[in-house]
C-alpha cells in the first residue's frame, strides 16, 4: 500500500488529531458499559458544494492510512487501560471509491464496530474525507470549464490552510483533473506530475554585469563544440529587436542574463517568465533572442509565462509574435512554443482562458483550486444510524439536522443511456434492486412515492476494509482520476453544469421510508 | 524551543514541500555561479484581508521550527552534492513578533543569506506564515465583535483544509484572541487550552433501556453513601415537569440515560446537549432532572449546548427557565449554568450572540475561523530586495505588482496617545527616526511628501536568527496572545473597525523613495 511510505500522512493522521469531546464521549461510554456496543455511522454532506449538483468522493487513501495506525497512544491511568488496547481490529469500511460522484446524504462512508472505537474516529475522518473531496469537486470544475484540451497546473502550495493542507491539495486536484502540481512534495510521496517555471526573483536577481563560470554549451546533438549562449543570444537580440521594430538597448539586460542562466541549466526546457519588466519591450524580445539561440544549437524552448495583465489577450499577441518570427527566422516550432498563464485565476477567469481560439496552452492556478473561495468546507458531518443492531436518528426541530436511520445500502439507478438517473438508499437487508424492476421509492419531503424503473443499477459502496484488514488493494492516484472523468463523462449535462444544475435525487426505499415515518412518530421500529 | 518537541511540525515542515521551480531556479543560480551571491528577501501582502486595516504577523515557531531543519536531503548526484551540503547556518531572519499588528507591504521577515538558499526558502515560508497570519487576523476579528466577556471556542478541526490545517488553526486562532479549542493535538503539542462537550450521537446511542455496570455515584465531598444517579434523576423528573408543565413522559428516555452517563463519567463537569428531539420538551427537563440529582449529592452542572435554532432567543429562554428552576429548587448556582451555543456561526451572527443582555456564555465557532470564508488566502509575497549589496525591483507594467527595493528597516510613528499614526519603511543605512523629531515622508502613489512628528518612534522588526542561530528564545503562544490583545487595544478605532475602515498608511523614507524614483526611470542606483 503506497499511503504505507508515506511519513507525511502518517504524521498528520495522527490519533490525537481530535476533538477534546470524542475522548470525554469515550469515558461516558466505557462507564456506561457501552464501549463494546456494535455500532454504525455514516459520513455523508448535506448540500453539493459550490452550488453545484455533485461532489466527487476523496480522501480514501488517507484515511485507510488513518484507520491502519492505532488508537490514543500516551495517555492517563484508569480507564485509558481499556482505550490503550483500542485499535481498528474490529471497524469495518464500506466506501464510495475514490473519484465517484458523491450526492448528498448518500454515505461517503459507512464505519461500523464498537461503539467508543466509531465514535473516536468521528473527527479525524471527517478531517481527512471533507477537505479531499471538496478540492477533488472543485478541481473537476475547474477541468470542466477549461475543457479536455487546456493543461492545468496546481500551484497553491503557498496559498494553502497549512503545509499538509498543501500536500492534500495537490493530492486530490489531481485526483479531480489537474495534470501536474507545483508541489514536490505530491510528486515525491503520491506520485502526482510536477511541473514549474521560474519566479520574478531569479530574474530580478540578475543585473546583466554577472560573468556565468562556463557560459558554454554543447550542441542538442552533443557533436561539434560549445558555443557561447550569452554572446549568441546578443546577436540573435539585434535580429529580433529589428524584426519588432525595437531599440536593442530596450530589453533589460539582467532579464536576458536570467534567461540565459536558466538555459545553461536546462537547455531542453527553457522556459521564459515574460512580465518582470515589460513584456513587449524586454520579455519577449529577451526570450526570442535566448530561444533563438538555442535553436540554432539544436534545442527547442518550451514555454513563455504570463504573471499579470490581461493573459488572454496578451496570449493572443505573443502567438502571433511566434508565428511572424517562426516565418521570418524560419523555426517552424517557435510557433507552437508553450504560452503558461496564471495570476489569481478563477472560475469566471478561467472560462475566458479557455474559450475558442484561446492560444493559452497552460494555466496555473492557485488559490483558487486550493483554498476553495466559494466554499472553503464541504459541511461533512459523521452520524450514528445503528447501535446494537437498532436504528438510530437524530430527530431535532430543525429537519435539515435529522438522519436517516438504520444500517444502509446505496445504489445508482441508471437510464439505459448509462447516465446516473438517481441514487437510492435502503435498509441493509432489503434485497437488492434488479434492473428493469420498477421500483416504488420515496423522494426528500414527498408526500407520495414515485416510481422508476433502471435501466441498470450500480451498488455505490464497496467494503473496504473489514475487521481492520484492507480488503483489496487501494487504486492508484491516476485510476482514481480517471475514474473521476470518466464519471463525470456519463453524468446527464443538466446535472453537470456549473450553475443552477438541475438537482441530483437521492430517494428512499418504502422500507426506509416507513422507519423514518415510525421514528418520528416516536415509535420504536 | 517548544517546537523542538513538536513532531507534527517538524514533519509538515519538511524541505520537499516546496514548488518545483524553487529547484530548477536552484540550479539555475549554480550553473550561473551565483549560488552564494549575499541576497536578500522579503515576506509581505499587499492589502489586508478580509476587508479590515490590519493584520496580525504570525507563524513564527513554525518557520523557525522548519529554518532549523536542514534543506534538501534525498535527492540526484551532479550539483545535488551542492545542494547536499546546504543548510540555514548562513540565514539570518528578522521578523515582526508573533502577535504584533502587520500592514500591506510592511515586511513579516526580511530573510537575508546565499542567494540558492534564500530562493529555496519561498514556498515553505510562504505556506507557514500566510494561513498561521490569516486565521490568527479572522480570530482578531471575532475577538473583537464577541467582546472581552463571551467566551470563543475553536472547534474547527473536522472542517479545516487538511490536518495540519487544523493544528495551524486551532494553534493560531488562540494567539489571535479565542479562548481554547476542541482540537486535542494542539493541547498536546502547542499549549492551547482544549474544551469540549458531547455530541449528538452520543445521545441518539442511548434509547434509556441500557443498564449501567455501575449506577452509583458517590457525593461529592466523598463521605456517606452512593446513590443511583438515573433513578435519583427520574424523581427530579417529575419534580421539573410539574415545574416546567410537562407531562413526564414527555422527555426522551434515551436522551436522559445518555446524559446519566456522562454525569456519571464527569460528575464535575456535567453538560447537556439540549436540541438532539426537543429543546423544551426533552433536552431541557433531562438536563435539569440529572443537575439536581447531582446537585443533592453536591455537584454542580457545568453547561447546556445548543447546536440549531435561534440560538440567542434560545439562550434567553433558557436562562428565564434555569433562574425560576434555581429559585424553585433553591439552588443557586442553576442561574449561571454556562449557555454553549454553535452553528455555522459567522462575524453577523457572533455580533447578534454577543450584543448586550445576551445570556450565551460560550460560543463554539467552526468553519468561520478555520476556513476564512470571507478570504481564504493572505496573499502573501515573497520578493527579492538586493542581491550582492545591490536593491533589486520588479518594475512591471502592472504597478500592484511593484516591489521596494533594497535592504530596508521599518518603524512604527506612534501618536501621543500611544497609537500608532503610520508605519515608516527606509533603507537600513539610514538614521534611526527620533520620537519628536519631524519627517518628510512619502505616503503610497504621492506626488509630493508630507510631514509627521511621531511622539513615539518603535522598531518593527527584530532579529530571530542570526547565522542559522536563534537570537532569543520565542516568546509563549499565550505571550504571543497576550501583545495581540495589546496592540489591537491600542490600535485606533477608526483603524480597528471591522468594516470600511480608515487605511493604515506605510510610508517611505524619503531616500527610499528616490530609490524607487530612480530604479523606475531605469538608472542604476
Amino acid at each position: 500500500m503506497a499511503a504505507e511510505q508515506d511519513p507525511e500522512a502518517r504524521a498528520a493522521a495522527r490519533p490525537l488529531l481530535t476533538d477534546l469531546y470524542q475522548a470525554t464521549m469515550a469515558l461516558g461510554y466505557w462507564r456506561a458499559g457501552r464501549a463494546r456496543d456494535a455500532a454504525e455511522f455514516e459520513l455523508f454532506f448535506r448540500r453539493c458544494p459550490f452550488g453545484g449538483a455533485f461532489a466527487l468522493a476523496a480522501g480514501l487513501r488517507d484515511y485507510v492510512q488513518f484507520l491502519a495506525s492505532v488508537l490514543p497512544p500516551d495517555t492517563d491511568p484508569a480507564f485509558f487501560e481499556h482505550l490503550r488496547a483500542l485499535d481498528c481490529s474490529e471497524v469495518t469500511v464500506r466506501a464510495l471509491p475514490e473519484g465517484s460522484l458523491a450526492f448528498p446524504g448518500v454515505p461517503l462512508l459507512q464505519v461500523s464496530g464498537p461503539l467508543l472505537v466509531v465514535q473516536l474516529l468521528e473527527t479525524p475522518l471527517l478531517c481527512l474525507v471533507s477537505y479531499a473531496s471538496l478540492v477533488a469537486t472543485n478541481a473537476a470544475r475547474l477541468r470542466l470549464i477549461a475543457g479536455p484540451e487546456k493543461r492545468l497546473l496546481e500551484m497553491g502550495l503557498r496559498r494553502a490552510q497549512g503545509p499538509d493542507g498543501g500536500l492534500t491539495a495537490s493530492t486530490y486536484s489531481y485526483l479531480g483533473g489537474f495534470d501536474s502540481s507545483s508541489n514536490v512534495l505530491a510528486g515525491q510521496l503520491r506520485g502526482v506530475p510536477v511541473a514549474g517555471t521560474l519566479a520574478h526573483s531569479f530574474v530580478t536577481s540578475f543585473s546583466g554585469s554577472e560573468v556565468p563560470p562556463d557560459p558554454m554549451l554543447a550542441p542538442a546533438a552533443g557533436e561539434g563544440p560549445g558555443v557561447d549562449l550569452a554572446a549568441k543570444a546578443q546577436v540573435w537580440l539585434e535580429q529580433v529587436c529589428a524584426h519588432l521594430g525595437l531599440g536593442v538597448q530596450e530589453p533589460h539586460p539582467g532579464e536576458r542574463a536570467a534567461f540565459v542562466a536558466y538555459a545553461l541549466a536546462f537547455p531542453r526546457a527553457f522556459q521564459g517568465l515574460l512580465d518582470t519588466y515589460s513584456v513587449w519591450r524586454s520579455g519577449l524580445p529577451n526570450f526570442l533572442a535566448v530561444a533563438l539561440a538555442l535553436g540554432e544549437l539544436g534545442y527547442r524552448a518550451v514555454g513563455v509565462r504570463l504573471d499579470s495583465g490581461d493573459l488572454l489577450q496578451q496570449a493572443q499577441e505573443i502567438r502571433k509574435v511566434f508565428r511572424a518570427a517562426a516565418a521570418q527566422f524560419q523555426v517552424p516550432w517557435l510557433e507552437s512554443v508553450l504560452i503558461v498563464v496564471s495570476n489569481n485565476i478563477d472560475e469566471e477567469a478561467l472560462a475566458r482562458l479557455a474559450q475558442e481560439g484561446s492560444e493559452v496552452n497552460v494555466i496555473g492556478i492557485g488559490t483558487s483550486v486550493v483554498t476553495c473561495p466559494q466554499q472553503p468546507s464541504l459541511g461533512g458531518v459523521y452520524k450514528l444510524v445503528a447501535v446494537g443492531g437498532q436504528p438510530r436518528m437524530k430527530l431535532t426541530e430543525d429537519p435539515e439536522k435529522q438522519t436517516l436511520p438504520g444500517s444502509k445500502a446505496a445504489f445508482r439507478l441508471l437510464g439505459s443511456d448509462g447516465s446516473p438517473l438517481m441514487d437510492m438508499l435502503q435498509l441493509a437487508e432489503e434485497p437488492v434492486p434488479q434492473a428493469g424492476q420498477e421500483l416504488r421509492v420515496w423522494p426528500p419531503g414527498a408526500q407520495e412515492p414515485c416510481t422508476v424503473r433502471p435501466a441498470q443499477v450500480e451498488p455505490l459502496l464497496r467494503l473496504c476494509l473489514q475487521q481492520g484488514q484492507l480488503c483489496e488493494p487501494l487504486p492508484s492516484l491516476a485510476e482514481s482520476r480517471a475514474l473521476a472523468q470518466l464519471s463525470l463523462s456519463r453524468l446527464s449535462p443538466e446535472h453537470r453544469r456549473l450553475r443552477s444544475p438541475a438537482q441530483y435525487q437521492v430517494v428512499l426505499s418504502e422500507r426506509l421510508q416507513a422507519l423514518v415515518n415510525s421514528l418520528c412518530a416516536g415509535q420504536s421500529p
